[in-house]
């Protein structure tokens, strides 16, 4: 894949010395070494360039920055935890890198209000773990917790495990601090759950990738830390069978199921061969799996989760199911579905899909898809799971056992195209949960309503007309 | 009140039969008796004018429509079922009324993935009652449901009882369709919980009430009908008991809680001395109460209800409460709640007023607010009733008892003045549910931050250049 889009700028020792003057010397990042963290991510899907970290300390230091940049033409990629997954926190031509990590206080906690206000930079786990404290659930949950951060989460409008019940991060957020493309600041960090004055410019951000303007705070939604959690490991027959699951646990749960995760029995094989201490929750194989979690205030948590189960097997849509006995037996359960991606390494090359569909076509798509996949490279692995509650599935494809790795992945394109094409057909999306950044940036007009393409360019250009705010990314 | 900003254009007898020829004759409403329902709203505050109301069938007639206002630079004002509050849908200075009444097709239900998808001009109680024919909730209720509509509600982003648990229009919809100034067609009629593929463009539309684009169908979240509904009435001393009992409620009920509203002892008076067949559900008055309810997918909201209330009783939060009996007596609290703001005019003039607070300040508000009216006019009563779960209160303030109602009535903006400064004072909304329009447009630069007003009238010359969709409203 190709990871930069033109030459790179050189800045001048005095434009870099007039952003460093900004943010203090200390936090302007030059010397190379330092810089390399901040231009490649997690999968080395891309090595970005860049001559300058800057790592401001308040919003003004922020909103002093893009004045600057405006008043030099110089463009900015803004970057949180660098956890993204599609290249959009990265420098690919040479851009300045805007990291807003030492942006982490929390101004906030509004018990009364149940509001946390946290700035951008504040790690998502700090957030769940202060809420935690304070008797409060903030639920945003995801693989990456431990160092993605909430302004990141935000830009990206981050998804988990827990968006059944909670819904995704733009659900989350009450208010938001933005710093235009200009250095001017939008103060909406607004504690109101109700507030019609106006045309909606905190959903405009969230989500946008850090192309209209720079999250730097937000008020976050906290909830009620539920009393009990119950959760099932359950085997069955297909994915059908997990869709009358779901129907059948909504109706009997309602808010109080949390997660209902599907997932292929290959990627339970790959979870027992290659992470370290998993084992497989049942005593035998089944074809599909769900891991189902109910949490509730009082205390019938477990009659429930016992009631669904025992409704289904009734129904003759489960085969087999064990609740967690245990803290440590839950733990177990979630470990191994938090495994299943960085397994896949085990087994060679893996071309990784991130779509949602209506919930009723999920099972279509895995179905089409697969057939698909296999046409397409004989003895492709499809290893499908995720979040079947949001219609959404990681649809990833492991490498045919033994084949080249590197000549696997050089089909990228091709997979991504095949089972694209068949998640339009099906009325989904492209990106589900990891955004568009630059690696689907050129996909996108293929699958997006031209109307609304065309008035995402418009907004693009009237919110950042220079093109300073991470440029090259979305459209 | 003035009520029109500029004289009236004349249209030429050619554009009204251009116009007529897209819907048809019979569907082209040029005769002055049959124009007046749509000039008039229910408070009789506003007194539009019109040569034509438009009442097309179609998506693709509303596009039409659109592409020849734009063409001709003839102003609309789109209209659903025009029960707005703040003039919203009144056409203040000659526009043609582009009523959306006739696209009252469900297009779409899916039970599989709980969606149902409604055009504009469906009526609110019949999107509720198709949804509970199919075992399902689609929970959006307010007072006008009988004839307000989907478009409406999502161009205005209505609130209504049940936000506290499902929160606002902009929260039950998945997707919209949407007709843009020019006549181009936004299809963003997604039902995917998941979509991260570019900006937020369906968040935009709803709540800007029809000066963006015109909403023509929207895909709705259906949710499972709960099957135990408890209703409680409760009697108590203050705001701040009110602000503890909710806590609790919802840390005891969490998502089962699903109304929580708050009410001045005067308004029990109200709706007991001029509502037909009220009675105080209590044998002695309080000077605050609560109406309750929670709703369960399983069979506990009785023992949750019962045990919020004896644990409340033990705190000295509560003085005295009962619990619907039945269907009758729980309807019977649901009057009392719906005709507050009715009765109030037999007590004379009301100046009303739709704010919202961070959940925590609202007895501040309340104490703070009352004492600046009463001292601004003596005698003036209070009325303070609405959401308290959300912040919101609807604080209307009656005439003193006897005085001029007209004299009263004159006194509207300085009221609003007084109120509307404390509530941004708290970090408040002056408009929570019912949206800017025509009434609040001149308040709102008053109140709104700079950089978020200028944004939002950038975005109107944007999505709007020519002033052709709902102009003079909200900017």
């Amino acid at each position: 894949m190709s990871t930069t889009d033109r030459p790179a700028p050189t800045l001048s020792p005095d434009l870099i010395a007039r952003f460093a003057a900004i943010v203090g010397e200390r936090y302007a990042v030059t010397d190379r070494n330092d810089i390399a963290p901040y231009l490649v991510e997690e999968r080395n899907l891309y090595q970005g360039r860049s001559q300058l970290v800057l790592r401001p300390g308040s919003t003004a230091e922020v909103a002093a920055i893009c004045k600057l940049a405006t008043e030099t033409r110089t463009a900015l990629v803004p970057q949180g935890g660098n956890t993204g997954l599609v290249g959009g926190q990265t420098p690919h031509n040479g851009e300045v890198v805007l990291s807003l990590r030492r942006l982490d206080n929390i101004r906030d906690l509004d018990l009364a209000s149940n509001t946390m206000t946290c700035e951008a930079g504040v790690v998502l786990a700090t957030a769940q773990q202060r809420a935690d404290a304070a008797d409060r659930l903030f639920p945003l949950s995801l693989g990456a917790e431990g160092s993605c951060t909430i302004g990141g989460n935000l830009s990206t409008n981050a998804g988990g495990t827990a968006a059944l019940a909670y819904g995704v991060a733009r659900d989350l957020a009450l208010g938001v601090e933005v710093v235009l493309a200009d250095g001017r600041v939008v103060n909406a960090l607004s504690k109101l759950k109700k507030d019609n004055t106006g045309y909606d410019l905190r959903d405009l951000f969230i989500g946008a990738e850090g192309t209209l303007g720079i999250i730097t705070a937000a008020v976050l939604k906290l909830f009620p830390k539920p009393r009990a959690v119950e959760t099932a490991f359950i085997g069955l027959a297909s994915p059908e069978a997990a869709l009358k699951l779901l129907t059948l646990a909504r109706s009997e749960a309602a808010g109080t199921l949390t997660s209902f995760e599907l997932i292929a029995e290959i990627c339970v094989d790959f979870c027992v061969r290659h992470g370290p201490g998993i084992r497989d929750p049942l005593t035998s194989r089944h074809p599909w799996y769900v891991l189902m979690e109910i949490s509730s205030q009082r205390d019938d948590a477990r009659s429930t989760i016992e009631a669904i189960l025992e409704r289904a097997m009734e129904d003759g849509l489960v085969d087999d199911a064990v609740i967690a006995a245990n803290l440590d037996q839950r733990q177990a359960f979630w470990t191994l579905r938090e495994v299943i991606s960085p397994v896949q390494k085990a087994e060679g090359g893996s071309i990784k899909h991130d779509v949602s569909v209506p919930v009723a076509a999920v099972p279509q798509l895995i179905t089409e898809a697969s057939e698909a996949v296999v046409k397409l490279i004989p003895g492709a692995r499809p290893v499908p799971f995720g979040h079947l509650g949001d219609g959404n599935i990681h649809y990833n494809v492991t490498q045919p056992a033994g084949a080249d790795k590197d000549a696997f992945l050089t089909r990228w394109e091709e997979v991504h195209d095949t089972v694209h094409t068949i998640v339009a057909r099906l009325g989904g999306s492209i990106s589900a949960e990891h955004g568009i950044g630059f690696m689907k940036r050129d996909e996108l007009p293929h699958f997006k309503d031209p109307v609304a393409l065309n008035l995402m360019r418009t907004l693009k250009a009237t919110f950042d007309p220079l093109n300073i705010l991470n440029p090259g990314k979305v459209v």
